[in-house]
């Protein structure tokens, strides 16, 4: 708990929320103070209660505790938005603040009420107790298999500050704009504003470059906390240089940490596409490779089945013209202007034993370019989500 | 045999393409006269050699044979093109009719060149044999379990007339303006143009409203033939009204057997999209549906998970309001005004046994509706395209 920003306390409770689960699925980050806040979230024009309610009380730029809950997304619920109101005018009761600078974040089941009486008996335990990072890392969690945390330290001059963040994700990734559900806090002095410019910068370069199933859910939401009272970092200041790339930082390590728990994943593909006549073409092309679903099940299998990345990206929309087209995968040119080149035998034994896959497409249209995260596709997914009630 | 139209013969040879592989490998088509002929193709930017060479030869709207091989797909070869002409050169020599009416169609691996000392042995051979509509269906097969095909028979006025058609397709499916390998041939009196816009309307009801997991491959291909040598049926006439409804049953059966071939999948899925505020809007959103991965192995498993189906129409990019949305599970209302209604529970234990389940979504927003056909996503997708390579 030493290791925290300071101002934060965090604190994780056991609501009981899905049946026959014996975790805490509560976890509260309470700020000693109002701070600074700042959140991005998702993009799906279906979003729960808790999103809607959280993104207005945001628009302050305050907050002083956000109160998460796994087990039940609030989504598609009717009452929703006064039961997520409920649950922060509990928390914001029992912790004597506010109850405008209290957030909610809900995941788990969609459509499903939440069960109040679980959460009037237990927000005002959460409000007493103490976690570690760790520990409310845990207690978001879904479909997870680890919890996702990291904690780190930046110098400013003579002071050091530290930031610390905590994630959870595993099915229903390809985040846009935001990610499923995820935390910073730091103690160094930024206005919400800065802030916010810092989250959505980190964001474009992390969360939003990785994919698990094409899918986006209706909760994502990324928030930031900023408990600093010192002058803030001004804009172009080394400060807010520094912050900024220890938050992308932060970031980057939280969304690879989710991509790596992808269900039933065993690899990561890494497609990078260059020479692509446009950012959006190259956003298309390596999206189209990164979701289709037969080069997903292509790499979980040990074999270096270009022909099936080739078709994808043909079928992209992206603009290709065959004759111009390189593909390489582990560095290994398996095609070379559209047509093979018969090294892929290069790559036989290779790939069962890979963590990781390198898929290139050079394009040879022109300047821009993109880089996706993606994992293979195993029978496990397909048995974990047939059995698993989103 | 004496069910096929006039003017048409098929044969089928084995020529052992695909090693290990103990079955006719070759199909063809050959009309006892230049017959009238149109086409629709796969719009992936990288098409086959085969794909380029039918094409082009199809521009004039005549045809005597078609050249079908299973195992390979010539795509990304070396000389593909050069082969693909080669193969047409030995049919039309070993037929004795013009090179320029010979058109060629490949299935299969992609990035392998065509083992042409095959091909040189057994095209001679093949231009001698003879064969079902059912064999040939069977030689064009590739992970395909049945073979498909179908002949009917059209009456305009005291004239009777033959429509026959074949196809093949398992996986890489979401043909747009075309599909897998398909064929139809009548004795009908059609001139091409007519056929060909008999085809594409076909085409738009029956093969561009099916995904199994949204890739369009690089081979689709829809030929029709027409031997008919009377007066043709001009645009608007009866026979033309009859021929194009006779078309459209055909595409619509053959499609339906390609969807039910779906690689692993145990269920078809409906998915109706109403009330959208665009056509555009509505095809988005009822394919998001139907190639969402989440949705896909829900419904391979026994329950309505209907949460699934909301969060990836919110995701669709298609105009939604939830308060606007409503949503039906095999007819029964499980989310109105985009909250969950509870019905759901109605639903318990029908969907295991069901072999098609209908998702329809309406969206409160506009006029325009769409359908697309679909498959639930099971263990055994992932098993077949983690071993095969296409």
């Amino acid at each position: 708990m030493s290791r925290l920003p300071r101002g934060f306390r965090l604190a994780t409770a056991r609501a009981g929320i899905k049946e026959g689960q014996d975790r805490d699925d509560l976890a509260l980050i309470h700020a000693l103070r109002p701070v600074q806040a700042a959140g991005v979230f998702t993009t799906n024009r279906l979003q729960g209660a808790p999103v809607r309610l959280t993104r207005a009380r945001l628009r302050a730029g305050l907050a002083q505790a956000v109160l998460i809950n796994s087990g039940n997304a609030n989504v598609c619920t009717p009452g929703g938005l006064k039961d997520a109101q409920e649950m922060a005018g509990l928390l914001a009761r029992a912790l004597g603040i506010r109850e405008r600078l209290v957030l909610v974040c809900s995941t788990g089941v969609i459509g499903v009420p939440l069960p109040m009486p679980k959460l009037r008996a237990a927000i005002p335990r959460l409000a007493q107790n103490r976690a570690t990072l760790r520990q409310a890392a845990q207690a978001i969690m879904t479909t997870d298999t680890f919890p996702k945390y990291l904690s780190m330290e930046l110098q400013v001059g003579a002071r050091r500050y530290r930031l610390s963040g905590f994630a959870k994700g595993a099915g229903m990734i390809q985040p846009r704009m935001a990610t499923t559900l995820a935390f910073a806090l730091t103690d160094a002095p930024l206005a919400a504003p800065v802030l916010k410019a810092a989250l959505r910068e980190a964001v474009q370069q992390s969360f939003n470059c990785i994919t698990v199933d094409g899918q986006t859910s209706t909760s994502d939401t990324y928030l930031a906390l900023a408990s600093g009272t010192e002058a803030p970092f001004g804009p172009g200041s080394r400060g807010e240089r520094l912050f900024k790339s220890a938050l992308l930082e932060l970031s980057q390590h939280l969304a690879a940490q989710v991509l790596k728990d992808g269900e039933g994943a065993t690899k990561v593909l890494k497609i990078t596409v260059k020479g692509a006549r446009s950012r959006r073409d190259a956003l298309r092309a390596a999206y189209a490779v990164a979701n289709s679903m037969l080069v997903k099940t292509a790499f979980s299998g040990a074999e270096a089945n270009w022909g099936r990345v080739m078709s994808a990206l043909g079928a992209s929309g992206a603009a290709v013209r065959p004759e111009r087209l390189d593909l390489r995968i582990q560095g290994v040119l398996v095609a070379r202007a559209g047509v093979a080149t018969g090294r892929d035998k290069a790559l036989r034994g290779r790939l069962s034993k890979a963590k990781e896959v390198a898929i290139t497409m050079e394009l040879g249209l022109g300047q821009h370019g993109a880089q996706v995260l993606s994992t293979d596709l195993t029978e496990e997914y397909v048995r974990l989500n047939a059995a698993y009630r989103t």
